[in-house]
């Protein structure tokens, strides 16, 4: 299997194509940065009317069956994520419904603090807040799994303590290789394991070492040196790919309706817009190229399938159910 | 199987058990007259908790297999709908996005004039309008039905005409029997089961002979004269039932946030509430009454069990899945 843990691209039947051509039997695609639960809806109604069109290539994933389906039937199963948990607004009633509408994974923050944790990049986190607690109890309930990839240290700590299900980065790189701001200390990652989580890498530039030069044999070792100190169950792929949109989507993802500034988050007033993909994960097809890098590495193609998909795979059977 | 098409009832375990009493295995709940989307998904996150709370008696039902599964268990699996299109707002996505939440019915009018065609108290109705084209399009693909139990004779006879599947009448009685606004004239009744349709036999006084005085055995000789008429296959029980609700409700339901005045709907300035049920069916266990009441006025079993619920399930078999 192959799965793709995070993408937020401005997709079409080109990337849907790609998709297909990387052999990816699942992708998790991001539909709320800032949303409220009316614009999400919108947002998933943009999503029916591309299963309408093209049936043939995709459809709408909320089950681990739905990957083997996928895999069985040459399509790509596509399931739903939020970045944020502003879709549910102040009201717990809305995990369930949000869950009964295909959404299987949520950030309990995107950088700022939320009504549920902080963020990684506000200068103090509270960790997680008296809502956050009980929203974590019905996203375990649900079968909504808390993702922690744009929040704090101490909130990721306190969720994998709260959660009483795994937790998840979906979509970042372990900070002793790159350390950016949204890259994951060992305390956390060890957080975020031992609740029985995992890590989606990514292959967003900010988040690579050398950034847009980064070679793909640079991300493959730090893939194989991960694997060798956390254990190679807990890693899989987020590519964090945001192929073919304008640079005004990543204005929106960054400031929202929360400043009337310009925030650059990991870009800088020189460089705004989105990084150049590195030339070797210009698109989902990069798979492929990860699949030979990782073997290059050393890794077997047993453990190619993990890293590329299987591991996720797993994950998706375990816990995208209601418990009981 | 026993099926009541139509209640709208100020839900409680008490209601809960009478159903179990009634041996109830389906009921279909209105969850909006008036309500926006947002609002609507606050109606079905209640239901959520009631699920949630009474598993042993309940549970949320999308398929006819639902309603052998309640059967089985001795359940009652509990279906969605709308009297009003008010929470598909002006947004014809969310035709399937209600769908997918699990709503199986929608009424195109309450009454008044919505923005698919003409309530039964409209002086004028003008039929089926642009977006009502439209709308009963999505609603036949995705396999949400097209209820007209509070439309106008027009645009209920050019709804079946338009309309692919079949359109139903949930809950009403024939014109002819009680000659009220909101009971069916026989035109209209032949154009919704010239379209494979079905009518749900009302219990609200106001739809009754003699309304709160309406005897039994007045209404099973309806039940049967109707049946002898249009063929047994296209008649159940849509029963209206709003029991233990407050006053404010009917008041809601018919004045939403439509005028400043009051309106009376088929109540009076005299007699502003909800009326007094017959004796014979003062709660959802009034079916076991009828059960012996059809029994009484010639009904072999088999068709007692039509009329009760036998063909509301073979409808929900055909009628509640995507097209393909």
């Amino acid at each position: 299997m192959r799965i793709d843990a995070l993408q937020y691209c401005n997709y079409s039947e080109k990337i849907f194509r790609q998709w297909r051509e990387a052999q990816l039997d699942a992708v998790h695609v991001t539909i709320a940065y800032h949303e409220n639960f009316r614009e999400m809806v919108a947002n998933l109604e943009a999503w029916n009317r591309h299963f309408e069109r093209f049936p043939e290539l995709i459809f709408k994933g909320t089950t681990a069956t739905d990957v083997d389906l996928a895999h069985a039937s040459g399509k790509t199963a596509v399931f739903f994520g939020f970045q944020n948990p502003s879709p549910i607004e102040d009201d717990i009633g809305l995990v369930e419904i949000v869950h009964q509408l295909g959404v299987r994974f949520m950030q309990l923050t995107y950088n700022n603090q939320s009504l549920l944790a902080s963020g990684c990049y506000e200068p103090v986190d509270a960790g997680i807040s008296r809502m956050g607690k009980e929203v974590i109890a019905e996203m375990n309930r649900v079968g909504l799994v808390v993702d922690m990839s744009h929040s704090g240290d101490r909130s990721t700590i306190e969720a994998a303590e709260i959660s009483s299900r795994p937790i998840v980065v979906t979509h970042a790189n372990p900070h002793e290789w790159h350390p950016a701001l949204r890259n994951k200390r060992e305390e956390v990652l060890r957080a975020v394991f031992n609740s029985g989580g995992m890590i989606g890498f990514s292959l967003y530039p900010h988040h690579l070492k050398d950034k847009s030069d980064c070679t793909l044999d640079s991300f493959c070792r730090m893939v194989a040196d991960t694997a060798h100190k956390y254990g190679i169950e807990h890693i899989g792929i987020g590519s964090d790919l945001c192929q073919d949109q304008p640079d005004s989507v990543v204005e929106w993802m960054r400031v929202g309706r929360w400043t009337k500034q310009i925030d650059f988050g990991e870009g800088s007033k020189a460089a705004p817009g989105f990084p150049d993909q590195p030339d070797w994960f210009a698109d989902s097809r990069g798979f492929n190229d990860l699949a030979a890098g990782l073997s290059a590495v050393g890794f077997s193609d047993a453990d190619v399938g993990l890293v590329l998909g299987d591991n996720w795979h797993r994950f998706f059977r375990d816990n995208f159910c209601a418990i009981g």
